[in-house]
């Protein structure tokens, strides 16, 4: 096992390419996303399925493995800077160990 | 950074609006939410994508920062009072450090 | 509020049933999965809502929580000799505590 740190940010789905390259510009070697819903400042989101527009509008919940706090800090920089002003999101980081060091993240 | 909870609520797709209020009566700035499918002791259950009727039995993890443990304490227990006899769920909370704080949460 | 261990696996669709089979042998009482996009060594995969045919080829992350790190340790050893070779994963350990503890998890 060896600690690493799990960079989690919570945004609108538009973006989510933009995301992942900040991500990858930042040496993250992968990262996930799933569909969320919520509610938060700008009113409620719901998971659409079926609408090809409005998955355009859905919130992603993107997680990624960095190695340390520094390398997640810098990222939420980038990010805010890229898309904060005009996109809602949250960042947060959580502490987790990696039980397969040296493979790649999916 | 500051350090900051994150309680999860994991439960049946039906109860998330009322869940949902419930974390908002106790501070919750906002919360996520996305489709999950597991198993628990009332059996398993699978994301459910097409059938509208279905969807009212899928599980959804729900998501929320809150402030401190005693918040997510008192969530949990109002929770379990409104729901837990009748619905299956979990919680669990999970120590997280917030990288913007200040901002709302998606 | 107990301390336990969630471990989280995220690999591919097509393996769920199995890795929740492991999971249950290790004696996890329950899991819970959401269907994920991501991108890793082997390229990007986007969730996909529509072809069936493709739903075996999306990412999954899976869920569960046990007891201590022991048990994580031996589910990972166990994933990763049935299906890491061929298969795509990553797994990690979040320190959590349960809110709820006696109670099963969903």
């Amino acid at each position: 096992m060896h600690a690493a740190t799990k960079i989690v940010i919570i945004t609108e789905r538009s973006i989510l390419d933009g995301v992942a390259e900040i991500l990858e510009e930042h040496g993250a070697t992968g990262y996930t996303y799933t569909a969320a819903g919520g509610k938060g400042a700008r009113g409620k989101r719901r998971i659409d399925r079926t609408a090809q527009v409005s998955s355009l509008r859905e919130n992603v919940k993107i997680e990624a493995i960095v190695p340390d706090h520094d390398v997640a800090e810098r990222i939420t920089e980038a990010v805010v800077a890229a898309y904060f002003d005009d996109y809602s999101g949250i960042t947060y980081v959580v502490p987790v160990e990696i039980l397969r060091p040296g493979k790649f993240q999916v």
